[in-house]
């Protein structure tokens, strides 16, 4: 007999997956190796030691070790936190009325408020092992900028936080939280870094972006003795260490011999939706199962539905190593307008591998349709979701209604990256009916791509 | 041998106790009666059904029924949310360097971001069962109005809530909240009601206070054809309702032989103090425990330390029935500059009695020492307290300090009644080192006395 399924589907303390899942050992065709910008040659560890730590580099170019161990002293700070609830949606299921059943990964039970976390604390813990006193970074939404704070208050490292200029001023809280936890916030682009003072040459009344960010920050570090630049999302290592998200939910499932249909993610930089989906992937690349992967990206800001697979720099001052990868090119600068995070022109290489091979389907969603799904969501479940996860419960609930029409009782599972309530201001102008639909324009997408690198393996 | 202790003490879903602990049952001298304000004898249950829900007086006036069966359509509701985790708090007590064993009880995890969600779904379901179309409240710091939106929305009830002014204003994220969940939300005093109406005369530029709001609410709420009260705290059968913290709590801590030998937590009007003590406490009664209990109180609102132990109404208009209970005067309104809650002139009549009687100690803290208890917690365990249950971590690391000092390994629970994700203008103030302690005078004190009412009772 099949156990009762409970409305949280926990796992015990020693349940807790206790290695990363390192998805691209399991793909026969691998995503293209990371590109050294000047010699455009696949970059060495060496290469990008002047940037990033080095066991998060060794991680990053590891294509073939499949399971990676989580270090004790990080598995110490994840059970602070960890397991993180897999809910199944019971209520919205029936206010659905759907044959289907709903489930969802809630990362957001933390202060960071997000799955940030896992990864924060991943690269503050290296950080601190490998004997840096400071870190830098940046951060759009104000997730992943909190979730370092965290994680640096915690291990002892200084830290410094380039956060996108509009995003500070329209999320003062967040702002004052990152500030609580001891780093040092600067709203981006600043005059304290020559890619900050140029853009503001150019543009002085930009609300910046997750890319000028990334210029500013990467600067910083490099000037900087005994400090390093730590990243959020797109890279290999980020996504390596949310497979926690995947490795968890997954054994929650299995003990109740449930095998999702259908998986759903929103997808910015990528690291959310590779870390859910890694070893359910996994299974479908090995033939063990038929899931569907379904990534749900702004329509303001489509990578994947209208990018190109190329080369291009993760930042705007172009910098940083070659990712191949969907990309609207690193000059696109998606609209202010948009309060719903995932303001990101590329996406994490594995994952536009899989999507190029066909293995990951995408779709985009335009943020009036994404906060009345939030706001059905909250009223429903109890749970007032980030506009960012509120793109994947869209998705859901579009599924859990084809369902209803076809009467097939799919097991749909989604990730709930976190809760907003640091995203009040997104949903007061929601509220008061303010929010307005940023789609670009051809013209603005072929703008973006006039910046992607004039290099021979964009020409292929 | 004994069980390895997990960092964070969790019961499985079957596991979440079914039944509400009326700790009135054990008591062997009772709380003394309510009084109808007019004749000044026992209220019955038809003086008060004008205001309240049936079922909700009912429990209420019981003082003999041990166990109350939470019903099947509210468990459902508490298990989106619940248990709420039990954490052992194996950071702070190596931060501190102590041989004491510290736990709290974390009911910040759900959206109203506190424990008052507890209550709120129970007195929201009875009134939907009671064919009730709408509900009024007050609500102070904004828990409880985020609550009891949730908790309409849910269970598909109309809402006004009559939020205490001055917090509206510190607080927009917030009043956003209890918005976004479909509650109507009016800043109290207001021009809505007869009782704001009055008090706006008296002191056109006041902050407000629960007192206050509570009598806009209750105004409203008899005024309005299917519609009841409800309140947050400082009632009986709020506090039973909370009794589920206290039972999840031992729960848990009796899956691993854990005897806690002190209970501390914050108490404003009672309810999270009252509902996680509970099942310990009637231990102690029962000659069962030596378990020390402490609440912690704002100096700014010092109800047990300061107040007196006598009849008073619920709010400022003098319209609710009369309570016995250690209260500061219903005139009594604290200081706005206090921005940690907590801001009642009362306490419940059962945790009266008990301190009244020696069962219960009691303890005031001023805010800059609050806030600097909530700021270390929060780099060390991780999670943003709020104000309120950041009294409760301040008198436990005193004692988990203590017990360095004196060698004693002591086991130390405490509640953590929520996060202060919508509290950050506080931060703010306490980071710019804006924030300033209040402590009202003797003089201060003695007007509020004045406001007692002037019956035989009271004389005694």
């Amino acid at each position: 007999m099949a156990k009762k399924i409970p409305t949280r589907l926990y796992l015990d303390e020693e349940e807790i997956p206790k290695y990363w899942y390192n998805l691209r050992a399991d793909m026969q065709d691998k995503p293209d190796p990371i590109l050294h910008p000047g010699t455009l040659q696949p970059a060495t560890a060496t290469d990008l030691e002047v940037v990033f730590c080095k066991e998060c580099i060794k991680q990053e170019l590891d294509d073939t070790t499949r399971l990676i161990e989580i270090p004790e002293g990080l598995q110490e700070f994840y059970r602070a936190y960890r397991p993180a609830p897999l809910i199944r949606a019971k209520f919205l299921e029936k206010a659905l009325d759907t044959p289907a059943e709903i489930y969802y990964k809630h990362e957001g039970t933390n202060t960071s408020g997000s799955h940030k976390l896992n990864s924060a604390a991943a690269q503050a813990f290296y950080a601190k092992a490998e004997g840096l006193s400071s870190l830098t970074t940046e951060t759009g939404a104000g997730q992943w900028g909190t979730a370092m704070a965290m994680a640096c208050a915690f291990y002892g490292l200084g830290l410094t936080v380039y956060m996108v200029k509009v995003s500070s001023e329209q999320k003062p809280y967040r702002k004052a939280l990152i500030e609580t936890y001891g780093a040092n916030l600067i709203p981006s682009p600043s005059n304290t870094t020559e890619a900050g003072r140029k853009i503001l040459a150019l543009n002085p009344n930009t609300g910046g972006s997750l890319g000028c960010a990334i210029s500013e920050a990467v600067e910083t570090a490099v000037k900087t003795d005994k400090c390093r630049y730590v990243l959020g999302s797109v890279l290999n290592h980020v996504v390596l260490h949310q497979s926690i998200i995947g490795q968890e939910a997954k054994a929650a499932l299995d003990k109740y011999d449930i095998k999702p249909d259908i998986i759903i993610g929103c997808a910015g930089g990528g690291s959310n939706l590779g870390g859910l989906i890694a070893p359910f992937m996994g299974d479908k690349l090995a033939g063990k199962s038929k899931t569907q992967f379904i990534a749900v990206e702004p329509a303001s800001c489509p990578s994947f539905t209208r990018g190109r697979y190329a080369y291009d720099f993760g930042d705007t001052a172009k910098t940083t190593p070659l990712l191949r990868m969907y990309t609207l090119g690193n000059g696109f600068i998606p609209s202010a307008n948009h309060a719903g995070g995932l303001r990101y022109h590329g996406m994490n290489p594995i994952l536009s591998k899989l999507y190029h091979d066909g293995f990951l389907e995408a779709r985009s969603a335009i943020q009036t349709d994404v906060f009345d799904a939030a706001v059905r969501f909250a009223k429903i479940e109890g749970i007032l979701p980030a506009p960012e996860s509120s793109h994947a419960i869209k998705v859901a609930i579009d599924e859990a209604l084809a369902c209803k029409r076809t009467g097939e009782k799919k097991r749909i599972l989604f990730g709930l990256t976190g809760t907003g309530y640091f995203d009040m201001t997104a949903y007061m102008a929601y509220n008061a009916k303010t929010m307005s639909d940023v789609i670009p324009s051809d013209a603005d997408l072929e703008q973006g791509f006039s910046s992607l690198p004039d290099i021979p393996q964009n020409k292929q």
